[in-house]
């Protein structure tokens, strides 16, 4: 039996990651938790953001693993250190995949980051792209009101968003920005309208999409990519209400989510902590 | 000494209720927790928010508090059988004083309930309100945006809160209601834009005004108000982020807050696992 590939995430936004792995990798299996219990994680600390993520992670680690995705931007943003200290396997977030790209995509014009509270105060995406391009200029601006928009089931047509986009991103025309990196796994949803807000020069990166290449590097280089033909299985676990996540979700993964399993909190805050004692 | 009384919330709302209970009783001590860590509990189920609410206030028993409210519309209406239930001193709630409130506030025309997401889906409000009016007309909107709008420090002159407020509360011109309960902690930071857009016909029902006279008559009833002279202290404990809670909670109290406590999770989430073993 192969081993999946573990992903985790504050709630359901990281199924676009999943999308994006399927899209690149479709014989992968696939284990998936969402953390819908203490979601969102962009209006948290350092510290609580890195306890949840670890425990996330050690949850999936039951599955046998081969390799890790936090397919949160604000865990990737404040707990990449703590996860790749804590873990014993491959960790990829979508940070640096997402600063690479961006560096690519702008050609030398300034970088925009748009992302929630949590992450852009962290500014793990500025630093990721400088250690590519010191002379990078980057931009950063907090869309907290995207994520509460997306759930809320509001498209790109929706007057509330267009104005809550044109308000954030209106002020960024003036510095005539390169590429944006969308750097909330909630934000591809409303592509159409940072995309028409912005113009056809700025070039938009989605960190699920460089995450996905990421991971196939990752596990080519360790020669651990599946060789099956047949399409990998899913599995999807959520720490709270399964239906909301079925709902909802079904429009970050581009279909429709079979069956999805409702993990106890001693399954995954107890587990944690004891594993915790014996790093 | 005496004993305080304690208040819980998911997160900064029930500030506004401890506002509320400070006008009302000045004397009385105040100890308040804030589970920011697992903030906001309006997108999640029954069975965890019950969960999260029975922690919160067993974190509190420690202050040995002569009355609880749990200031948290969310936690009034999906939990309040859980917390009658599994504490042993009086509990008090935002929901049932609203909606009595709102009964003689509407003189016999409609009532309107805007609230979270797992508020109005639990019809708490709408039962509140049949119970003591059995011929009520109850007519029900959640407004998800409006607690990441106030979070983000948006005011009534907001464009966004102004276009926001419109969408959700413009239908309900047509229903001819009497009066308006604002079924959320954070939604009197709104309040002037939401009388705005309903006119003056429509009175507006603060529950966490309601909420403090019927504490003082718990209180009262019980022979338990403090009879000192001199202003009360208080005590503010959160679960996450000490800062963000200091810099958006004078808002909602409506003075500066100078001191606040990081609780760690062990001391509210384990106390409540042991205790639940032997209830």
């Amino acid at each position: 039996m192969q081993r999946p590939i573990a992903v985790f995430d504050s709630g359901l936004g990281g199924l676009s990651v999943v999308r994006a792995l399927r899209a690149l990798l479709p014989a992968e299996d696939i284990v998936y938790f969402g953390d819908t219990a203490r979601v969102p994680y962009g209006i948290k600390s350092h510290r609580t953001v890195a306890q949840f993520a670890l425990e996330d992670a050690r949850f999936l680690l039951r599955h046998e693993p081969k390799l890790i995705v936090a397919a949160c931007n604000t865990a990737s943003a404040l707990a990449m250190d703590e996860l790749e200290a804590g873990l014993p396997l491959p960790v990829v977030g979508v940070v640096r995949p997402g600063a690479r790209a961006a560096v690519g995509a702008a050609r030398g014009r300034p970088i925009a980051i748009i992302g929630t509270e949590a992450t852009i105060g962290s500014r793990a995406y500025e630093e990721a792209i400088r250690r590519l391009d010191p002379a990078a200029e980057v931009v950063s601006q907090p869309c907290p009101l995207f994520v509460p928009l997306v759930e809320e089931g509001r498209g790109c047509d929706d007057a509330i968003v267009r104005l809550t986009v044109e308000t954030y991103l209106g002020p960024l025309r003036a510095q005539r920005i390169g590429a944006i990196v969308l750097g909330c796994t909630h934000y591809p949803l409303l592509r159409g309208a940072i995309a028409a807000q912005l113009g056809p020069e700025v070039e938009i990166v989605e960190s699920g999409q460089e995450t996905a290449r990421a991971v196939r590097a990752v596990l080519a280089a360790a020669g651990d990519l599946c060789s099956s033909a047949a399409p990998g299985t899913m599995r999807f676990f959520v720490s709270d209400n399964p239906a909301r996540f079925r709902a909802i979700g079904s429009g970050f993964l581009g279909h429709d989510i079979e069956h999805v399993e409702l993990v106890e909190p001693h399954d995954y805050i107890a587990s944690a902590q004891l594993e915790g004692q014996t790093p």
